[in-house]
């Protein structure tokens, strides 16, 4: 039995928290509202975000940051990407040597170009950073359905130590090594989500999509791999999977965006529409700068950004996708 | 321009024989019954595989193999792949040497344990033997959207060759020397999307699917790399990509199949009900033999297996595989 803070009281922070505290953790999840704590505290449920999931009296809920963070051998870090920097800041008074903290959103940060981790470590140089992801529609894991993530870490003993406090029989957690390129992949493939959005929103079929999510994984993975991630890391759950799961979604804020745009809106109409943070669009401005940083060629990143701020026609952004020259798919065999 | 015979009309054939006569070429499709070939040429319809797909009058079609081999360029090999060697056999009289033969069908010979493409080359040696595959349902193809496949062959002057008669504006073609990778990819895949219909029957969602979809893809990819294919063409369009396509259809056998065995029917009430050939039952044998005679582990092709072969429950296979000891995602980088 752990003691552990969740940080945030999003779909995905309540979802974990209940995973967690059905695992025999002591639990106390943190919302930056403390009316919202107050609430869920009372009703037991998280109407807005988790409707018709029980959370049990045993979850504490509260508003008090230190109160979420003194004592606890792991913190799980489950706020917007925008705010994980500016929340670790505030962490930082209470923060003691070598607690865990666990950031489980996805984002890179478009001025540093730094990973979640890295702006958490930045942050919080004492604590030991780690990572979830995966492909987990939090609404599914709330109901008890069967999910696997990867727990990446610095050490295998961190990593083996999260796997432990989170798996279950319908839980399964997978360690790693490669927490860069497991968040290079998780976030990067938001651009390629909001591509198959596009997609959909044209009209085009499954074998359009499959395609992209196909040729987006080859080309997030060239940079990926470019900057010192695993390939295995951007074909495995954390990359393809995750995208998987984003591009079937019809939830996916990602792909209603660019299904919007597909049909026809500009960017900031689609955003205005949707009403939440797209974190594709974010993503793509960083993946076009790490891809010029690096060296590496990505058509499909590169289109889908002439469409959000350049307003170039989907189907012609598509069209020219389909008609550069012709290519091996890839180069890892020669010819005989 | 190119003459080129079709062979086999249902729908994948068709869909390829319109695109290829939408190219310029002169196309003769090849049907077994006479009867057919004379219907398709009076309707210019396939009411049956391709309704409202309009086949213009400059597609020839024909009941006659040599008609349809003879003084052909290439030809498409677009057969059931459990018809693909007597089929392969009834041309060898009619072929020429040096004559392109495209298989764009998938599956592994049960005893044999070849693929189609080494059956072809076993009863044509005359024959320059290649391959077409990705995520391509034939309807979508057959109605002009937009869909991306590879051509392998054996040169690499024999792929860009078909690259060219195949590629336009809506059908983008990659070419590989990886054969083998292509079809064992393409092959197994179909155990996978098996699985993936299981869970659906099991009322399991979109984390489970896309978690079996990529840990799937690992173990076909690590006994394919010990075959000798690369790694690429697993997590690439004739691998993943096809793979997914094939989960996201309401209309794949294969999927089909699992989906009824994962609400609780046999596997023989299940092929009953999808009246049709259910690849992937044929490819999980095939899979087991490859996996003993390679040594390497597949726990997903084994619980396939068991459901199908030794009456394992369908959710018991499904917890076996949550609850295995928890493991690495991959062991491409160490620990620090």
């Amino acid at each position: 039995m752990a003691n552990i803070g969740v940080i945030g009281a999003g779909s995905w922070g309540t979802a974990l928290a209940l995973l967690l505290d059905k695992n025999g953790h002591a639990v106390t999840e943190w919302s930056h509202r403390p009316e919202e704590a107050e609430e869920l505290s009372r009703t037991r449920e998280h109407k807005s975000k988790l409707p018709g999931v029980k959370l049990p009296e045993t979850m504490r809920f509260t508003g008090d940051l230190e109160e979420a963070v003194t004592g606890k051998e792991v913190l799980i870090m489950a706020v917007p990407s925008t705010a994980v920097r500016s929340t670790a800041a505030k962490i930082r008074p209470y923060l003691t040597k070598g607690q865990i903290v666990v950031d489980v959103a996805k984002g890179i940060e478009e001025n540093t170009l730094m990973t979640l981790s890295q702006q958490i470590e930045e942050e919080l140089p004492d604590a030991d950073v780690a990572v979830l992801s995966g492909p987990s529609h939090a609404e599914e894991v709330g109901r008890g359905l069967p999910t696997s993530v990867v727990v990446g870490a610095k050490t295998r003993e961190t990593a083996e130590y999260l796997q432990g406090l989170f798996m279950n029989e319908v839980f399964r957690v997978y360690t790693s090594p490669d927490m860069l390129g497991m968040e290079l992949g998780g976030s990067l493939k938001n651009v390629i989500a909001l591509a198959a959005g596009i997609a959909d929103g044209l009209g085009y079929g499954d074998n359009a999509k499959a395609a992209l999510i196909t040729r987006g994984i080859h080309e997030i993975s060239r940079l990926g791999v470019e900057m010192g991630g695993a390939i295995e890391s951007f074909t495995g759950l954390t990359g393809v999977g995750d995208l998987i799961v984003t591009c079937a979604s019809v939830h996916s804020r990602n792909r209603k965006a660019g299904y919007l745009i597909g049909q026809g809106r500009t960017m900031q109409e689609a955003m205005d529409e949707v009403k939440m943070v797209v974190e594709g669009v974010f993503s793509t401005k960083a993946a076009v700068k790490l891809g010029k940083k690096y060296g590496v060629d990505m058509p499909i990143v590169e289109q889908v950004n002439a469409v959000l701020f350049e307003g170039k026609d989907a189907a012609e952004a598509v069209n020219d996708l389909m008609m550069r020259s012709g290519k091996p798919e890839h180069t890892a065999k020669p010819w005989s």
